[in-house]
């Protein structure tokens, strides 16, 4: 096992009714006056919106709003946040809404405090953005999946060609997180799989890399990575299910938190979610989808151009799907079959004609998935296979 | 699933050589005059004191020692490294060593700041000690087992009876913690055993719990069990294999950060522990070595006195130990066979009489045991109801 550091620097507050330790946690965070940002409004509709207001105003703390953060949230709502902070002296940022209106505000924390245009702020070769100092930020989730309430990093969209960048540094971590199933109960039905999907590709993209011997960090993987595939699909059956949901909220923090189940571990390229993006970037789709879509191929191309790592998947197999054979091909190809169902069972799309795609768009995407470098740890992807996994995952 | 707070305050450094960044890390918490606190002298003839004095001179940092902590350390030392630290003007504690160390240090750094005798700071019925501020502490763990390294609880021995209290609060975990498997290797295979049964017993106390679905922190659970019930026996074959002892070490901190296992569920009253305790106090037994003399008694006993909760225990024999019989009380019993077998694998003694407990003491134990209350959460435990599990545990 590699050497590693520990650290979760965010409380979450999980459960029914958390809401209520809000005004007075901000204020033991030293804020006075809060950048309320949340996503298109849905939250007016559900009543969550409402609480917030009347927390903030329970504690005295003054606020300005910034609304409107999309879906793969763009650098321009980065841009404005940081104006709308700076302009009225706000101390604390409060993000209410899924993983893209928590990353935006991960962006506007670092780019308050950053002398410099906001497209600076994201990683360089270090592996992190150039940062000294960020604004607190606490988060209120509405939508389970990116695992954005409990880590250090955002994906920010960027440009005319919608790159997605990354910006990540320990100081971007969350003061604290408000987690309250209930807030996700009435998630449309075709976000909240495809946030099941973003959790399960979290777990297995730590799970996914050479074999150091790191297994408590595998095994609760594997343990939460189970959770995921039984009650993902409880939440289909009913979308009101208090304990499905609460299991998935927590699922998506426990993936991420602290990343923790790559501790010790070689850090790999998160392969999946390069390729992905960029899906995300030509179509505006969904980010789990991507996910859920192009994961079957990556692994068979894995398994079939790293053979020495054909172990892990067969493990893999073994104790997340519980599935017996003894030779390790037919495991792992089991494993992947397995998987391929649960997609189907969560109605995630067959595969990317059916998402939508263009047969024709895959070299481009495929060139761009590359740009910055070959993806990949068990098996090195430079442009000409990841061309193969998307034409894979094209027909599924 | 019941509503909760996450809080890990510990950062681990974890790994080969990670002592490199003690000195650094001591100012970062404000720490100028360390009291320097470890028990046997073990440590001085491993090289481990060597390590630290080094590391603390360079990073020119004063010291005091306090030396000579014991097993199941006494009320006396907690005393004594008060006064110490108080007489010198010392600002931070750095406790190496196993869990009676880490303990004695954290009653320590609650003491410094308490205005009263040191007697007076066990836990309240609040559950928590009555402190308000806390000395900065951190620890070398030198022994895999307690969980002392990342929780914020410590058991302090008190008075001629040998009674065994607890001292408790958020401000006592540790700034930071440095481990380092290495620091391991000398551990004799007894201590090293005992303290592979303490972990796994951290977390059977924290899964035997009435069942609330609270299935991420349950699956994470039985994912640590498994490692510790694998990778204990590969340090009997070889105390120098880095990865079983970096397995059961980073099992040890998984298992009690914040308490994350139990999140969300009933508390319960840890009764292997409460039993095991006055054990210890009458036999000055090692504490792992109780844990595993009492658990598989405890198990059948529960099962019998609370049958509704015995799809707890066929869960637990079917995902830790792959148990595949379909019959609830049938897996159940299998389970606590294999986890008989594990506690012979690791040459623990097979009964109280072997590990040289008088059958005459039984009804005594068992009164101590209940002296604050019952104990037990899926099946109350009475003064009687601990007696039939020693009676049980007697023979084995």
């Amino acid at each position: 096992m590699d050497n590693f550091i520990y650290s979760i620097p965010t409380t979450a507050y999980f459960g029914k009714g958390q809401i209520k330790v809000l005004g007075e946690t901000i204020k033991t965070y030293g804020g006075s006056k809060v950048l309320l940002a949340y996503g298109g409004g849905s939250i007016k509709k559900n009543g969550i919106y409402d609480a917030v207001i009347e927390q903030l105003d329970k504690a005295d703390l003054a606020r300005v709003e910034l609304s409107g953060i999309q879906p793969n949230p763009r650098i321009e709502s980065v841009e404005e946040g940081i104006d709308l902070f700076r302009r009225n002296g706000c101390d604390f940022i409060l993000a209410v809404g899924g993983g893209s209106t928590l990353d935006a505000c991960k962006a506007i924390a670092a780019g308050v405090e950053f002398d410099g245009p906001a497209t600076d702020l994201f990683v360089n070769e270090s592996g992190l953005s150039p940062i000294y100092d960020a604004a607190p930020l606490a988060t209120i989730l509405t939508m389970a999946g990116t695992g954005s309430e409990m880590d250090m990093g955002a994906v920010i969209t960027v440009g005319e060609d919608h790159k997605k960048k990354v910006v990540m540094h320990p100081l971007l971590n969350p003061r604290f997180s408000i987690l309250d199933p209930e807030y996700t109960f009435s998630v449309p039905e075709y976000h909240s799989m495809a946030g099941a999907a973003d959790i399960l590709c979290h777990l297995m993209e730590q799970y996914f890399t050479n074999d150091v011997a790191a297994k408590v960090q595998d095994r609760m993987n594997e343990g939460v990575m189970k959770v995921v595939l039984e009650d993902a699909v409880k939440i289909l059956a009913n979308p009101q299910d208090y304990d499905a949901r609460a299991n998935i909220m927590w699922a998506s923090s426990m993936a991420l938190a602290g990343f923790q189940f790559l501790l010790g571990k070689p850090s790999p390229t998160f392969p999946l979610h390069g390729m992905g993006h960029e899906l995300s970037s030509m179509y505006d789709m969904t980010h789990g989808v991507t996910l859920a879509l192009l994961t079957p191929a990556w692994m068979r191309h894995t398994i079939s151009a790293a053979p020495e790592h054909l172990p892990i998947f067969a493990r893999f197999a073994r104790n997340v799907f519980d599935i017996r054979e003894e030779d390790d091909a037919k495991a792992a190809e089991q494993g992947v079959a397995r998987l391929v169902e649960f997609y189907a069972a969560i109605k995630m799309p067959a595969n990317l004609r059916d998402a939508g795609v263009r047969e024709e768009d895959l070299a481009v995407i495929a060139g761009k998935a590359v740009e910055n470098g070959k993806l990949g740890i068990l098996a090195s992807l430079g442009k000409d296979e990841v061309l193969q996994i998307l034409r894979a995952a094209f027909t599924g």
